[in-house]
């Protein structure tokens, strides 16, 4: 299975220090300037509330940027998957929640290895539980790799808050399993996970503050059903870019996991502002170029191989006035009122960042903007097709 | 921007005569009997009309494959970026054509050496062109990597028969540069490029048949129209899974380029399928495995990272009855009759090939079935992310 090098991965290499002209198309660009800035009101969001960031990586999927994150007040970050997990760890990521669950044996062997690999300083793992069966293997896993001292990984309790996919019920389920993993002797239990994704693209503020106030009656309940029972919750973790300020403001959530805020993707744009909330900009662009033309049409060399489009269609950045419509694998085709000419650079901002900077193994970071500035540095995507 | 060692690869390559309940999940499956069939059935069906094959390779992106289609009697592979032709060139693909358009001088330059490096019995290339620029920048490109013989590259002028993305005008226009390829020493006008990419999955067989029976005579035109000015239109490339029957039984499309019918997703499977068309099978699956269960739902390890959604979500193969419902980046929402257990492995046949085998390094063949058989080998998406 050994590749030959890649002549793609030279070529990026030797892109340090060029103009934006000098990259080839279509490639996965950040401003950096502009992901900087959300960077710091993200962080600044936090520390004036007291709460705990803990941004997600599943989105950007790069040791270089969780490390950022952790240098600019972050306690560690999430992924969704252990192989995402483990990624980030090998370059050196020392915080890292897995908020989401597993049963399969074989992957909590691999989470299990790591946390006994790390166990002398090394990286500090967490995960997600909601099933009696996801608690007996993780322990099991545990055991099996010889992990044997007393709570050797933080773990939550998902509870599900509406959202309708993963989670236990609250009440008495949710409960049950808190019992199970505070009574595990090599499990800690840290809390709850309770995150609510479809609120996260409703799109009047109104609607978002009353999904999420029934999302808190919910936790609240939980918690103090818990508490009752003689267990502690240390911590509420969740949310996400489209709702972190409602979870703020509730009192409940000690720790916010939103991850986009970073990138800012056309649909996470869409949303009507939160009064109060930090404004983030566009940092993450898909630059593409006409390779076609027709008297109506610009036919850009960018298609849903270069940004995804589950969450719609990317948006036109530059030139402006132009729409895009989907044109495949490999194309997209603008329309509108002054066409780019053959050859001409075309911005795109994608429709979702996640699972646009999982089609890259790299993003070219630009210092200075996108018109004039130049590439400071590639920010490798380490976590890309980690789905395991 | 060197990765540490890939864990994930040495797992896969421990997998080599393993069985299927050995495979990871979420992990992307090829039914190798399945494909097997499915390359034949093709391949008969071309030989028996006297039809030359060039299968699209931007659907599996794997030169292994590309190379067991040529072994089974296509002439070559299609392709649409010069990287992706690069990609398999390296790994000893020996015709490639890319069936799309390149104006930008950067690209063009890699084509242009890899021709001149191929000069003495390597990889044969072609390339499209629909605009002057086009035809204007690969001659300064071949002039500029030293390519100067005479028709060192084979050239098909793309004309737009009703799809409406690349392509020129057919009539004046298309005319017009036919002549100039044919007039340019170191190209070789080999005739046209005509492929309809919306008729493809027009899922009345009615419908299909009148728009290639449309593009039909726009193809017909423009070749007597060329012809008449003297110039001889050598072939006449194009069509799809959903199409190549009526391209072929035309009588003027010389070459078919259908690329899914190997792995037949379940877009093209929604089609009415024509009489006399060859039964494809699906050949590709995703594996994936409940991590999560409720009253009403069984949640899969499998989302939109796994498999790509542009064209329809997956469908449910195994177990039967069950309909997906997208759960995001990293999850499926599985409901219907009787859900599988948490753990349990689940099936899917993805929306779309492509983009779908975009997102995997490796597709795990499977030999024997995906219910008993054994893994045989694994087929690596050699040109996965090359975009440019």
């Amino acid at each position: 299975m050994n590749a030959a090098p890649d002549p793609r991965h030279a070529r990026l290499a030797g892109l340090i220090g060029q103009g934006v002209a000098a990259i080839d198309t279509p490639a996965l660009v950040v401003d950096l300037d502009a992901m900087e800035r959300n960077l710091h009101r993200m962080a600044d969001f936090c520390r004036a509330r007291g709460l705990r960031l803990r941004p997600h990586a599943k989105m950007h999927k790069c040791a270089e940027l969780a490390k950022l994150q952790m240098a600019h007040g972050a306690v560690g970050v999430c992924v969704q998957k252990i192989d995402e997990a483990l990624a980030l760890a090998a370059q050196g990521v020392e915080d890292i929640y897995v908020s989401n669950e597993a049963v399969d044996p074989a992957k909590l062997a691999r989470l299990a290895q790591a946390v006994r690999a790390s166990g002398n300083g090394g990286t500090r793992f967490a995960i997600a539980v909601d099933s009696a069966l996801g608690v007996q293997r993780l322990g099991e896993a545990l055991a099996h790799a010889g992990v044997t001292h007393p709570q050797a990984i933080d773990v939550f309790v998902e509870i599900d808050i509406g959202h309708g996919r993963c989670g236990v019920a609250p009440g008495e389920p949710a409960l049950a399993l808190a019992r199970a993993v505070a009574a595990h002797r090599t499990l800690r239990f840290t809390g709850l996970q309770a995150y609510h994704g479809s609120a996260q693209h409703q799109r009047p503020v109104a609607e978002r503050r009353d999904t999420i106030a029934r999302a808190a009656q919910a936790v609240g309940h939980m918690r103090a059903l818990i508490e009752a029972a003689g267990i502690a919750v240390p911590l509420v973790t969740g949310a996400g870019t489209g709702t972190f300020i409602h979870e703020a403001a509730s009192g409940l959530w000690g720790e916010l996991q939103a991850g986009s805020y970073l990138f800012m993707d056309a649909d996470y744009a869409a949303n009507t502002p939160d009064d109060g909330a930090p404004a983030f900009e566009h940092a993450l662009f898909v630059k593409a170029q006409v390779m076609s033309r027709g008297a109506d049409r610009a036919v850009i060399d960018a298609g849903h191989k270069s940004h995804a489009i589950d969450s719609g269609l990317p948006r036109v950045w530059w030139p402006e006035g132009l729409s895009y419509a989907n044109g495949g694998d490999e194309h997209g085709v603008l329309r509108g009122g002054h066409l780019p000419a053959l050859g001409e650079t075309v911005w795109l901002v994608p429709g979702h960042c996640d699972p646009t900077v999982n089609l890259h193994d790299v993003m070219v970071g630009v210092r200075g903007g996108l018109a004039t500035g130049h590439v400071e540095r590639l920010l490798r995507v380490d976590a890309r097709g980690a789905v395991g």
